[in-house]
């Protein structure tokens, strides 16, 4: 019989399709094949002018924009948001609009050229995730910015348009839609329970065992009880932290070791698929005692998505259980 | 300068990313080939014996299962939903759920194997609105159900299996989250302002005339003011009605008319690219005075959704301004 599963968080009811079930090679995931075209790759080590001037970068002492760096952050070419100019909220007869003002930065997560997380070290992983934190706690200066929204796209049929893996940065006047829904579902949680509600689920996932994928010492990683697609998982942190630059010096290894051997689990499992992964975090300058981040790692193995966002109804033929077992027992 | 608008149902911001302003032709759509295996394809009239039994059909007259039909509805061989059984609500520790009970069914909408509105006649499309109208008044009879969604899939990369040209109706004991959006949202804008925001936006639209793509006596096409996706186009009655199946009898050639003409508006313009649409209608047994039914068409032109749909944040790059110009514009 197939389930109606609700997410205890946003309140979505979703369908678990058993009498569709699939199995990992049953969505028929085609591995992109990684060109090794280091000449004209603008994200390589030696093509540093082929970029916009970087940000910041983690260097051996070399000048800016020269090789010698582990990691380079560098405004995106064709940015979605102007980092120049003021917001101007406006009316336009019934509608509501204003300037598409923020910063749109792209994180280079390696120096040599490679497509996968499988070929970065831990460390090269801990670089990246200090890198995420060291561009919040700078982007937080800016008043105009209510948050940041911190993305990977992995593969072609994921959105990435350069295959040299990379994350991206995108801080926004406005609180990007699903946050506010998750924002808005603890709160509630939280007033009628005065308990966080992803540490009430880190707490029940741990006592039940069967949706967890893995732990350490300060991160878990779930199957989440109503996932929206196949093999969609989460990282978080098993004590309350309300924004991911909250992790403390100490954890950021455990964290970097948590998503590392994740990816790998997913590329032995799912056969190297495309995914999205994205930071789920706070708004800017908050710290509610109901709001938890984590990371949600959704692997791309169908192609429903287009009537599945418009509709905002799921159909999942994955069971969550069935998922965290296989990425559980995966060897990496 | 890139654009923040708001959806003013859902309060979604979207950003208009004027610096990737994109023309039609650089989505890159390549329109998928339409294969005549007629032998083997089981919505071909003359292969009825391969599909479950018919649960209408318009006949000539003929047995059921047999040809001589113009429209066939079946239920869908790997149902998501199980008709029989009841649902069970029940808590899993802090988790809700109930069993998956709804219908799910397929309309075909041509006896002849086509792949396209394009080869279908107004007529032909007039008696698929007939069989969706007919099924969902079928339907409501069963208290289990809250809501009936009707949508189609068309291409491979839209999520269609079959290529032969169907639509699908899922019947379900919940109301989708994006029509509970609509329904919260338009009743927030009904409170304050004593008036349907669909009826308001038609008024300003036509007013404005920008985003108009095309009208009759009773329908209106918009390109919506903030739409999540490139060419994502809405089909509206000008007059409220918060359902689909209050459509009467004497509109229905308009309404037939008004989407197959859009349906090969996009196809010139985009190049026959994969697509979904939903109707988005009141749930069952509701009449309120604040929701108006509409259809939201999507071509599937990026590859990004994975991401957008996990962080509710989204870019579009196609200005709805130059979409209805080049949809009003096509010559069809």
């Amino acid at each position: 019989m197939p389930e109606l599963r609700k997410d205890p968080v946003i309140g979505r009811w979703v369908i678990i399709a058993t009498e569709r079930r699939k199995r990992p090679t049953d969505f028929g995931v085609k591995a992109e094949a990684c060109v090794l075209d280091t000449t004209t790759c603008p994200f390589c080590e030696g093509n540093e002018a082929k970029t916009p001037p970087e940000i910041i970068a983690f260097r051996n002492g070399s000048p800016p924009n020269s090789p010698g760096w582990e990691v380079r952050v560098i405004p995106n070419k064709f940015p979605a948001l102007a980092i120049e100019g003021d917001l101007s909220r406006r009316g336009d007869g019934m509608f509501d609009m204003m300037n598409g003002v923020g910063a749109h930065e792209v994180i280079v997560e390696t120096p040599k050229h490679s497509c996968n997380f499988d070929e970065m070290t831990e460390r090269q992983v801990e670089q990246v995730l200090w890198a995420y934190r060291d561009r919040i706690i700078d982007l937080k200066k800016d008043p105009r910015l209510q948050y940041i929204l911190i993305f990977k796209n992995k593969g072609r049929d994921a959105g990435a348009s350069l295959e040299h893996t990379h994350s991206q940065l995108i801080a926004l006047p406005i609180v990007p839609k699903r946050v506010s829904e998750e924002l808005k579902g603890s709160r509630e949680y939280f007033n009628f329970k005065e308990r966080c509600v992803f540490c009430d689920i880190i707490r029940q996932e741990i006592q039940d065992g069967s949706r967890v994928v893995a732990e350490n010492q300060d991160f878990i990683v779930l199957s989440p009880y109503a996932p929206k697609s196949p093999y969609e998982t989460w990282i978080l942190p098993k004590q309350h932290q309300s924004s991911f630059e909250m992790v403390r010096p100490d954890q950021m290894p455990q964290l970097a070791q948590t998503l590392h051997r994740l990816m790998l689990k997913m590329a032995v499992v799912l056969g190297n698929p495309p995914y999205n992964y994205m930071i789920h975090t706070a708004p800017l300058h908050q710290d509610p005692p109901h709001y938890h981040w984590h990371i949600e790692i959704m692997p791309k193995l169908t192609q429903v998505a287009g009537f599945e966002w418009g509709s905002g109804f799921y159909i999942n033929p994955a069971p969550p259980e069935d998922a965290a077992q296989e990425l559980r027992a995966a060897n990496v």
